[in-house]
Parts: structure tokens; C-alpha cells; sequence
């Protein structure tokens, strides 16, 4: 059975009034003890400030405690956002009594409204109160925005020195593209491990995962994943062996995780991962890959098990990368569908049909140029999803 | 009372059983005499066949006429994809009596499936006794795909030396984006221009007009704009003044179609302007309005009525290029939204909302950081985009 605490770690969620109905819209993710951080955050030039707050905390490479909340993403609110995000801050120190830089801060929701800090401030003593071993679906129901279902997983790992945990939560349905598509994912480890090796760590297997799936293209504003490890275990993973096992732990972790946010992606039905190999190198491959995700077209003949693959070809085309159209070989799972820049013809569609119709399957896409590989993880574009999108605020 | 035929040229369509429904799939255009003749094409790395022919065949500077297909793009088809391109050429120039030279070559629709050539080159004597001076309007029908109607538009214009005319039809709802949105557009003038200059001209318009729109940011493998001058009005344009006003005229008209092809966009159900203006240089401007005018959830906001400025601000912060949030201001029509990165209340929002309602308006982004600016024409993304795109080949 996978383990449903992590050693030496509490969390928690409440409903503070940020969201509607009373669904839990604050949470927080304390450790016993300090633990070193690492933390990666959105690229997109504007920034909310909860973020902004959040990488000069995290450049300490310590901290006690994320505090996030749902709702609202506390961005594009000019300097009264920054007051807010701090006050939200120093509620979740005072009541935990640590110290105030030692507490991380995320937002996620609309953009563009004014946090309603005092509903936050108000909710600290309950919240705290709430704080479980077992608390992290708590938490991730408290992260949710247009999720479906919380979404969190713990795993843990043997080293030759002993037995350590990861146990984490990720939100996010929409405004997911890579660089980076999380929005908001948070783990904890009982593992020890310095700062810096944390953050080596935390890079690579967020390049692994997170920076691979798309849902609509659109990179969010308030983008954080978060690794905290405490040592409680005793378990050092700086180097050697253990850090190998630790690094697999976690890239699995992660790619479990990412995965299930384009599962649940705003009104996803299918989850494909989109492969493009043979390219002339990665950087080409990389792009391609990026325009065959992203496309609308190929997206929506994917909503309605279409294997329209001239749509595929069509986005590799456009990628803005050299491409020759007489070399392009395609699959749909194991079925060949293109052979040299043409179709296989009609027992070969009916036979991709049949793989669209199952719920997650592989598209192959092969240049046959060079050695570049690449990949992504995209849903469909469906009519859930504009439906979910039109009306997202009201 | 604008005109409906254009001196010196023909222009009519049938039915050759390519499309469902006995509807129109085979149209000609043709010039009484040989016409000077430039092309604009597709970036698209995967170009189809008759794209291929039509660009060699253009060098020349010199045509007689145009055939065009709806029902199959002829792309992804292999040599005999190029077999048949050349094919339906030479069925046209057969029944014309012209060099196989000048007839030019275009085709729309599905990608990827053999042309079935045999019914065009039959139907070519049919289509060819249906030649008529006003028959743009049939040549219009005979080229949609998803279009809702027939879209095509005749202008005159007065110079010192006489009067010409500009007839134009263009195709197009779907796989659109800038270089080149079109797919197909074919415009008949009958003012004397020297084939250079005719290029220049044409490359000049298609950069004002179709390389500023979109309807869901793919491009298409198919994209061709012809523009052929037969010179029957004796009216030379090829400078001065003259020139001038034929410019004038092209852009005018090429706009015109242009704003046609977003406005029966795929789903669409409202066009915007999106215009960015005060950026650092011209090429960021581009940048930040062509991702505001792809993002997917700008584009579901649009069509739910939804004042989500939030998207909008985090759209221009992905574009790739540097962006100072606190310096942004935001409208929607004449209604400020956003001041220095912040948003205006709820009274802004609910004029905006308004605003909204209406079938066309303009968001402007300032950013208060130079003087570059650029604009895009797009449309909403609706329930009704996945349901034409998910079904399109069944």
C-alpha cells in the first residue's frame, strides 16, 4: 500500500470564504522541523505577487511552511497585492510561531481581483487547527480551481541507509503549457538533502514532467512547484547511489502527477502523448512536438476520434523548423498511418480509429532526419472545455 | 451600386460530385487574354501539390486562368499528387484552348486523400459552358469548405487615365493564422500592371490584411493568394498616382475579405481588433498581439462575454518577449480596464461587459514602453469551433 504520510510533515485545508459553496480554499504544508527548499516558478513576464514573494523566500533555501489559497491568484493587484500576500504570510507564522520569512506563499484562481486577505487571516487558527499527517488531499482539495478531483500521491523508496517518502499535490486544469504547467505543486520529502542539490533535483525532474504537458498553450501567471525536505528520515540523498533513487523517485513522482493534471485537464476525455523523433536535433524535435500539442485542429479531431493525420502534418509544418514533408512517417499507437509523406490508406484508418477510442494512447511522429527526440503529453480540446472557459467567472 | 464583374475576365463553378450534397466543388477563373499574374503562398514547411505547380507556374509572370477544388486539399499525396495537380491543369487548358502553362492550379479541403481527378477532368466542359462575367459569386461557392457563405467583392476606382475595376473571392474559416491566413483568394483586375510590380503590390496588401488575422492559429498547407491584371481597361497602374490608388484599392479589398474570413470564422460568433500599441520596437508588438489573439482562453472569454482581463495581461506575458506589468494599461472599445497593470472596478468591468455584447470590437493593449505597434483580427472560440472540428471528416 502507498503510504500516506510523510514522516515529520503536517498539512491541512479550510473553506475561508475565497471560494463558493464552502469548498476549502486555504491550505497549508508545515514541516516539524526547518527543511532546505527548492522552488521553480513560472516564466511568464508577468508575475503575481505571491510569486514574486515566494522566490525571495525560497532563496534561502530553507523554510517552514507554503500557505496557499484558492480563489483568487492575486495577480495584476499592484502594490496592495504585495501587502496582502505578505499578511498572509505572517498569519500562517504567527499562528504556527515561526518566522515570518520562513513561510512560503501561492495563490491560484482569477486574476485581476483583490485578495480578501482578511477572510484568509481570519481562517489561520482553524486551518492550523485542521493540520493532519494525513492532510495532504485536504490540501489539494484546497488548492482546486476548475480541477475535478484533488490530485496528490505519496510513494516512498529503500537506500542502502534506509527507507525515505515523497508525498505530493499538484492543482491545475487549464492555463497549463510547459515553462512551466503546473500552477501549483507541492512536495514534501523526509529525505535529507542540501538546498542545492535539492534544487539540481527539483530542475531536472520538473524538465521531465511538468514542462511536457500542455492542456490549451496558455502558461499561467502564479506557475510554482515547491520541494521541501526535512531530514526526518535520516536518509541523505546528497550524492551517490542514494541520490540516484531519489532523482527516479522523484522524476516518477512528478510525471505522475503531471500526467493526471492534463487527465484532468478542462474537459479532457483523452490523454496523448505526442512523440516526435528522428528529428534533426532535439531543439527542432522540441518544437515540433510544441505545435503538434498545441494545435486546436489536431486537438479537436482527437476530441472526436478522428484520425484526420493531415492536421498532424499540417502543425509539423508550420513549426517554424525545416521539415521535409517525403521523409515524415506517422503512427497512432503501433498503426502506421503515413508512409513517407503518404497515407496508408483506409484499413489503416479504421484500424487508428479503433486506438482513438481509447482513453490514452501514443502519436508518433518521424522525421527521419537525424537523432532529435521530443515529447509532450496533450488532452483534447472538447466542448467542455469552451464551455468550462466561457464562463469561468460567473 | 458596386460591381459584379470585372472587363476581360469569366469566372463560374459546378458540381463534380468531390463534395456531398451536389454541391459546388470545381470553379474557374479566366482571363479573355494573358494577364500579368503574382502569387502569394503558404509558409507551411508541408505545401500541397497544386501549391508546388502554382508557384512554379507563377514565375512566369503571365496566366490565362485558375482551377480550384473544394472537397480534397490534394496534400500529402505523393507524386501522384503532383500527377494529378497537373492533370486538372491540363483538363482546363484542353477546354479553354490555352498553353497548360497558364492555367494555374488550387485545391482545398481535407488533407491527405487522393484526388479523385477523374471526376474533375470531366466535369471541366460543364464548368467551362457555366463561365459567366458575374459568375464570381458561383466561383466563391464552388471553393468553401466549413464557410457559411460565399464571400467575394468587387470595388472600382477612378485614376487620371480611366477607371478599373478589382473583383475578388476568397475561401477560408478554418486553419487560419497569419503567413498566410487565406488559404485560397483569387482577384481579377482589369488595370494594365507590369508583373513585378503587380508582386509587389500583392505581397504589400497580403501583409496589411490576411497575414493579420486568425481563427484558431494553424496554418495551412494550401494557402494561395492570386492576383491577375489582364490590362482590358487600358488603365496603367504600374506608378504615380495611379499606382497609388490601385494600392489603396487592393488593400481595401484584401482587408475586406480578410475581416470576411474571421468574421465567418469557424464557430465564430464575434470579430476583434486586437491592437497593441507602444511597445518597445514593431517586432514585439507582433509578438505579444498575435499570442493575445491565439490564446485559447482569451479567445473562450470572448465568446462567453466575459470581461476575464486576467487572461488578456497573462497572454502579453508569454509572448516571449520582455513585458513590465505595472506599466500596462488594458481597453476594451473605449472603456479603460486596466490602469498601470492594475484593474479599473467593477464599473469598468461592467461597461466592458457591455461592449462585449456587441458582434465586433477593439481590446488595445498600451504599453507605455515605445513606439511599435501591430494588430491582429480574431474571433471567439465557441462550443460550435470543436463541434465543426471534432466531426469534420465524418
Amino acid at each position: 500500500m502507498s503510504p500516506n504520510v510523510c514522516p515529520g510533515f503536517a498539512a491541512g485545508g479550510a473553506a475561508v470564504g475565497l471560494k463558493k459553496k464552502n469548498a476549502m480554499d486555504l491550505g497549508l504544508l508545515v514541516s516539524e522541523s526547518p527543511a532546505s527548499v527548492a522552488g521553480v516558478f513560472t516564466r511568464n513576464r508577468v508575475q503575481a505577487a505571491p510569486v514574486l514573494l515566494c522566490k525571495k523566500r525560497v532563496a534561502s533555501g530553507q523554510c517552514r511552511a507554503v500557505i496557499v489559497n484558492s480563489g483568487n491568484a492575486n495577480c495584476c493587484t499592484g502594490p496592495q497585492g504585495m501587502s496582502d500576500a505578505e499578511a498572509m504570510g505572517r498569519a500562517a507564522a504567527a499562528a504556527l510561531g515561526v518566522p515570518e520569512d520562513m513561510v512560503l506563499v501561492a495563490s491560484t484562481g482569477v486574476i485581476g481581483r483583490p485578495l480578501e486577505v482578511s477572510r484568509i487571516s481570519a481562517g489561520v487558527p482553524e486551518l492550523v487547527e485542521r493540520l493532519r499527517p494525513d492532510g495532504f488531499e485536504d490540501l489539494a482539495k484546497a488548492m482546486m480551481t476548475t480541477d475535478q478531483v484533488p490530485k496528490w500521491r505519496c510513494l516512498n523508496r529503500t537506500t542502502p541507509d534506509g527507507q525515505f517518502t515523497l508525498c505530493g499535490v499538484v492543482k491545475g486544469a487549464g492555463m497549463i503549457r510547459p515553462d512551466m504547467a503546473t500552477m501549483l505543486c507541492f512536495v514534501a520529502t523526509d529525505a535529507e538533502v542540501a538546498p542545492g542539490v535539492l534544487k539540481d533535483m527539483l530542475v531536472r525532474s520538473v524538465d521531465r514532467s511538468f514542462n511536457r504537458i500542455t492542456v490549451d498553450g496558455d502558461t499561467s501567471t502564479n506557475d510554482t512547484v515547491l520541494l521541501m525536505a526535512n531530514g526526518h528520515s535520516g536518509v541523505c540523498v546528497n550524492r551517490g547511489k542514494a541520490r540516484e533513487i531519489f532523482q527516479e523517485a522523484l522524476d516518477a513522482l512528478l510525471l505522475d502527477l503531471a500526467r493526471w493534471v492534463v487527465r484532468d485537464g478542462e474537459g479532457a476525455t483523452k490523454v496523448v502523448d505526442i512523440r516526435v523523433v528522428r528529428a534533426a536535433n532535439r531543439a527542432d524535435a522540441d518544437r515540433i512536438a510544441d505545435t503538434i500539442a498545441n494545435s486546436p485542429l489536431v486537438k479537436t479531431a482527437i476530441s472526436g476520434e478522428d484520425a484526420n493525420w493531415g492536421r498532424i502534418l499540417a502543425a509539423a509544418g508550420r513549426a517554424g523548423v525545416v521539415v521535409e514533408p517525403d521523409a515524415l512517417d506517422l503512427y497512432f499507437g503501433d498503426v502506421q498511418m503515413v508512409r513517407a509523406g503518404v497515407g496508408c490508406g483506409a484499413a489503416a484508418e479504421t484500424r487508428a480509429t479503433e486506438i482513438m477510442k481509447t482513453p490514452e494512447y501514443a502519436i508518433t511522429l518521424d522525421l527521419n532526419a537525424g537523432s532529435g527526440q521530443a515529447s509532450r503529453v496533450t488532452c483534447d480540446f472538447s466542448i467542455d472545455y469552451v464551455k468550462i472557459n466561457a464562463d469561468y467567472r460567473s
